[in-house]
Formats: C-alpha cells, sequence, structure tokens
C-alpha cells in the first residue's frame, strides 16, 4: 500500500513539474474514493519542494487507526525535516508532519479501543499533513467534547514535551523557576501554561519585541530575544534558575548550565540555532555535533548541576516509549478539563498555504501553534499568491542570512 | 579560638613526635576543662599522618551549636583527604571528620532551636571527629529517642546524599531499577532501604564477593565487583536500568550512560576510581578531571538521557542549600520513625582506632558503615598493636599498588 502510494505521487509530481500550478489544481479538485490530498516534500530544500498532491488513500494494517484528519500541527522541526536537517532523514518524496487530530473512520484487524466517530489526536512518524492517516492505536488519544480540532493537533508534539521536561525530567516544584527561550512559540506557551499550574513558579521568557505585548501576562520576565539573557536573569535572581528549557544549542548551552542553580537542570530538546541555510543534511548535523560544548561530569558534580536531552519523536518512534506518553496524554486531558490549559493557535491554515504558513514561523511571526486546518479553502488571495510563495521559497537562502537576528522557533520533537 | 587551637595542637604533636607513643599515652589521659581530644591529620599523605591529641576546645559562636560528640561517620571521603584528593584542601594540620552524633552542650548568642541536653545528628565542615564540636544551627537536627548515636552519625551524609540522588534528582518512582556500585558500602545501604519504601523497585548492586553473604537479601540483582555489570544487567534487562549511581567515575560513567533506559538518570557522586597511592592532592585530581569522558548535548538529546553530578558537601558548605537538606532530614527522621530504614552500623572504634578504621574501609572489609565510638576505649590488642598499624600506614601506598582488584569504597560527599 505504501509503495502503491509512492508511485502515484511521483507520477502526479511529475506531471505537477512539466505542467505547472495549474495542472495540479485541476488534480486537487478531483474526486477519487482511494485518493487523498497530501502535502509532498519531493526533495529536501526550501519552501519549492512542498506542493499539495494526490496519494493513495492508506488502509490501516493491524493495530492501527486510520483518522480523518481535521487538523494538523506546524513544527519548526517541519522546516529542519524540509532542509534535510535532522539525524538519518527518510527518503524523498514524503508526506511532512507528525501530530494531528480528527475522527476515527477505520480500525485494522484485531484492534480494539475505539470507535469510529471518535474524535482524537494522534502522533504520527511523518504523514500527517494529509487527508486521511493511519497510526498505531497507541499513539491515538480520545479528546474531550469541547476541545477543538485545531487545539488538539496543538497537544501531542508541544504540550507532551512541555510537560515530559517539566515534570518528568526536571521535577518542578512550588516556589521553582524556569527560562525557556522562544516563550511566545507553541512549546514556550505551553511551558508557561503548565508552569502556572504549580504555585509560585517564576517564568524568565526571551522572545522578539513584536511578541511581548501578546505574551507578557503570561511570563514573569520577558527579555528580548537579542538581550544578554545571562546578565538580565542575574539582575533580577543573582543565584540562577532551577530549569533551562533550551531549543537553540549551541552557546547557550553553555550558558543555560551557568545559570543553573546547585540541583537545577538543563534541557536541550532541540537545536534551531544549528540551522542555517537549506539542506545539506549530513552535513549540517555533523557540524552541530561538534560545535555545541561538551561537557564533564566531574564539573557538574562539583556544581550540583543536571543536564539532559529530550526528543520526544525518539522517545516514541525510536524508543518505544508509547505508554509513558499515553499516561501524560492523560494528565493533559484532564489539566485541560480543569481549564488549566488551553492550547493557543496562533493562525489555521489551508494545506494550500503551507508555505506561507512555514514562512511565517521561520520569520518568528507566530504566538502559540501554527495549524494546518485540511478542509480550509486557501483564501483566494494566497491561491492567487501561489507563484510568488514558490519564489519566496528560492530565495529562503538569501533571506535567512540577511536576517541573523531573527528568532528561530523551537525545534520542537 | 581557632588559632589558638591550632598552636596547641602543633605543640602537642611535636612532643609526640619527639616522645614517641607512650607520651601520647599520657597526655590523652589528662584531664583539661579546655582541652579535649581529637584526631588530628598532621600533613596529607598515609595513615602516619594521623594522629590522636590534645586541641583547645571549641566555644559555639553566634548561630552555633556546640555538641558534646558521641559517634562520628567514617566515610571514604575521609581517606581522600588524608591522602589531600580533593580539590582546594584546606592546610593541615587538621581535625577530619564531616559527621558527628551526640549532646547538645551550649549554644552561641542568640541560637535557639535546641536544648542543652537535645540529642542530635550534624553535619561539620571537618573538625567531627573530636570529643567537642560546634556548628552551625542549621546543619544540626534533633534525632529520634530510640535511634541509637552510631546509627544517628550515619545518617548525616549517606541517607541525605542518597535520599538526594533518588527522590530529589532522579525521580525514583514504582517500577524502576536502579544499579549501584559498592552496594556494601554505607551509601549502597541507605540506596537500597531507600529504594525498599517505593513499591517494586529492581536494584542492581555491585559488590566484592565477601560481601555477598551479608547484603543478599538487600539487592535484587548482585554482582561481584570483578564482573562485566553492564552485561551482566543486559542479561537481566535488555533495556538497561532506569538509574545509575557511580562512586567510581572514570570509564564506568560510559558504561553507565550506556546502560540507561531512555529518560534514565545517570549520577555521579563520587570519584574513587581515581584515587591511586597517596597524596599528590591537586594533581591527582586535574588527572581525574581530564580522565573522564565528556559527554555531548547532543547525544543526550537523541538518547534522551539524564546525567547529573552530586556533592552534598559542596552543596551545604560552598552552596548554601541547608535548608533543603533540613526538608531531606525530616523526611528521613519519619521514615525511621516508621521502621522503613534502619542505618546498617559496620563496626564502631575508639578514636584512638581511627587508623584500623580507615584499613578496614580501605580493604574494603565493611558492610555498612564505620563509626568512631568517641567514649569507646581501644581495645587492648588494637593499643598493644599501634607501632604496627603505623607500619601498615606507610607500607599502604605498595600495598594499593598490589591490590588492583580490591573494591574502592564510595566517595561520600
Amino acid at each position: 500500500m505504501a509503495k502503491e502510494g509512492v508511485e502515484i505521487t511521483e507520477e502526479t509530481e511529475h506531471m505537477i513539474e512539466k505542467n505547472g500550478g495549474k495542472e495540479q489544481e485541476k488534480l486537487l479538485s478531483a474526486p477519487g474514493n482511494k485518493e487523498m490530498r497530501a502535502v509532498v516534500l519531493t526533495g529536501f530544500g526550501g519552501l519549492n519542494k512542498l506542493r499539495v498532491t494526490k496519494r493513495a488513500m492508506p488502509e490501516p494494517q493491524e493495530g492501527e487507526v486510520k483518522i480523518r484528519v481535521k487538523a494538523c500541527g506546524l513544527n519548526f522541526l517541519d522546516l529542519m525535516v524540509r532542509q534535510g536537517n535532522i539525524d538519518s532523514p527518510p527518503k524523498t518524496p514524503l508526506v511532512p508532519g507528525f501530530e494531528c487530530s480528527g475522527i476515527v473512520e477505520a480500525m485494522g484487524d484485531n484492534t480494539k479501543g475505539f470507535e469510529i466517530g471518535d474524535r482524537v489526536m494522534a502522533f504520527v512518524n511523518y504523514n500527517a499533513w494529509a487527508e486521511v492517516v493511519c497510526t498505531p492505536l497507541e499513539f491515538v488519544y480520545k479528546i474531550p467534547d469541547d476541545m477543538t480540532f485545531p487545539e488538539a493537533a496543538a497537544v501531542p508534539l508541544n504540550f507532551v514535551a512541555a510537560y515530559m521536561m517539566l515534570f518528568e525530567i526536571a521535577n518542578l516544584r512550588e516556589g521553582m523557576s524556569v527560562l525557556v527561550h522562544s516563550v511566545g512559540g507553541a512549546v514556550g506557551q505551553a511551558v508557561v501554561q503548565l508552569c502556572s499550574t504549580i504555585p509560585n513558579v517564576t517564568v524568565f521568557g526571551t522572545a522578539s519585541l513584536s511578541k511581548h505585548e501578546a505574551i507578557k501576562d503570561s511570563v514573569t520576565h520577558l527579555f528580548d530575544r537579542s538581550a544578554d539573557y545571562v546578565q538580565e536573569v542575574k539582575k533580577i535572581s543573582p543565584d540562577g534558575v532551577d530549569i533551562v528549557l533550551d531549543c537553540l544549542c549551541g552557546e547557550n548551552t553553555g550558558k543555560g548550565l551557568g545559570l543553573l542553580k546547585p540541583l537545577g537542570t538543563y534541557i536541550l530538546y532541540g537545536s534551531s540555532n544549528m540551522v542555517t541555510g537549506e539542506t545539506k543534511s549530513f552535513f549540517s548535523f555533523a557540524k552541530s555535533w561538534w560545535q555545541v560544548e561538551k561537557v564533564n561530569p566531574i564539573k557538574l558534580y562539583e556544581e550540583n548541576k543536571v543536564i539532559s536531552g529530550f526528543s520526544l519523536l525518539n522517545l516514541l518512534f525510536k524508543q518505544g516509549r508509547g505508554g509513558l506518553v499515553k499516561t501524560v496524554m492523560q494528565k493533559l486531558i484532564s489539566l485541560y478539563n480543569q481549564k488549566k490549559i488551553k492550547p493557543r493557535v496562533d493562525s489555521l491554515w489551508a494545506l494550500e498555504e503551507v508555505k506561507e504558513a512555514m514562512q511565517r514561523i521561520h520569520d518568528r511571526g507566530n504566538v502559540g501553534k501554527l495549524i494546518l486546518d485540511v478542509e480550509k479553502s486557501p483564501t483566494p488571495l494566497m491561491a492567487n499568491d501561489s507563484t510568488e510563495t514558490s519564489e519566496a521559497g528560492e530565495e529562503e537562502e538569501e533571506h535567512e542570512d540577511n536576517n541573523d537576528n531573527k528568532e528561530r522557533m523551537p525545534f520542537i520533537q
């Protein structure tokens, strides 16, 4: 089934490449029982490598749930995937996307636990940005009646990551302090909401000045991302902080460790500072590996410090910890039902608007989560603008190089 | 006051060195209102650098409690101090010892919270191995009526370290697994007792074969210290373990990290493998710094692992976290009162037997805690044996070199 999908896609892409945008539009409007629309990454690179096309409809294998997708989450990680800037990237063409919400449409043989029509959210190991997706039972979770599909698509990667970092790794408790970078992003906003469930937690956050007005109420001390945050934090808390959540990597690792109080925990959960320009997958990854400062355990011993890394995707898809994540999901759903958390959705985009959505996350325009709304039609302006968008994608490298001050959004697993 | 103490000690030592053991015995038996017996380290080196002598009685400063000492804890760390094998060693002569139990004899000005006659245990920043000690109020804790003084002297360093590592740093919970080296030592025995307070915790331990019979009931899976513990653990738990507590350092850091399950925590709390031979303080410390494997945070990210270091002495005396330790002490006393923990005392030694006691910890002879019992008289055999002991001390370096297989006891902070 997967093989068939790839064949159809390749053929379709070939046609699109030969015939241009109009052919694509015709294909999308053609109804077909065994086909579905999906965002396809044709190769690693700029925005021009993304297109919406028809693919074979997947059918659930044993142990899988088939979901009619309503909304998908878009993360900084998806930009890294697009560029091939991840460890062991899969082969292209591929359908990106690691999380979605929707309605259960079918179950594989001998698969129990859901009814057709159940409203769910799910992790997917790629393939989420499509009208239909199949994923193993253990990665699917029922959602509360009053949780919207866009909200639900914002929960899996960001809230689970934020929860596990704060409570599974760092043991956040009353009176502690947390420093989080890119606090206006989706993980950042999940972190501040979860911190607010514990009494008397101080949140230090960095974000672009343009976001400050929108997020100032959620953060105790907010700094411009270009400020010297080490000095700013020390002015307020000379002792430092209890928890540092770092999605930037690079020199921020040393700075973060330096800011920790005794028994404090630094968690690296992304490396968005390591992403520059386009593609160069393996090379860029290897470069970031060597650029990061190594840590001497004896220094940790003398200073009573904790350093860790957190990759939710590896935890789920390489390390088989779906059971643990399920218990975290239950806690998050309980917090949602108690109205203690509520995913903050920045904006909704049609599948066909994925390039604009990616550009927005790249340009640090979002406050909270970017959602691909599968049932949304592209706004006429956007649809007419498609050629322009494509050019924007091709110009992305230069664009990035000229904007060193721009905020990098979190690399969310 | 401190200066006066040093002067008296130096003079006394001078006399002892000139006049030999008989003069020492005479001095010890001489009563004096303003003097006390103490173990003094005259310089960094072997056992021959230790002697019992008279020192000026300390008086409590403001904020200090004066304790008539009943029992003192002896730790592997004290061997490292004797050798000068610690970071920034103080000047000799000094009185070793970081923990004791006893009775409150006086309080400094404006110092409240204890009554004269209270039974207490305490941390001391050196000077514990004496008849009387003064230490700041925040390092003193009342003990339960049914806790003996030797038991109480076994609590501060070992149980607090074990508790904080398992519950403050690693977040031990039901169903988890723990690997602990030197499980027959005092920290190891504290770890197994604290693990037993949580349901369904699996403890893997390494210890010399000679100790296995004495500790086998307290450890789920016990391995000889010379066995390939990585392979042994993997045979039983191919996934690895949740927590590794390492007092050995060196190559065990990499092995420990390799054995961690995803989200597992490795804690370095000592470096006893780094101690070889005698003295050479700074050099040995610098050497151990470079020998230990550095850790790349990106590897932690990919593998979802946590690495940390824990030094209780630094936490207390350099980093001012006495308040946090006090709450841990309250929890430990509560566990003791519920009969869930009970410090395991290996043996009691007179101050004059400190060399034999150190030799026992060095020779991995102990199961549980070695205690200096201040009111105990040396057994006649030991007293007559004093010259022999001194020689043993001088031969220690060769002794160590010829015994590579010997277990190193934990370096306890």
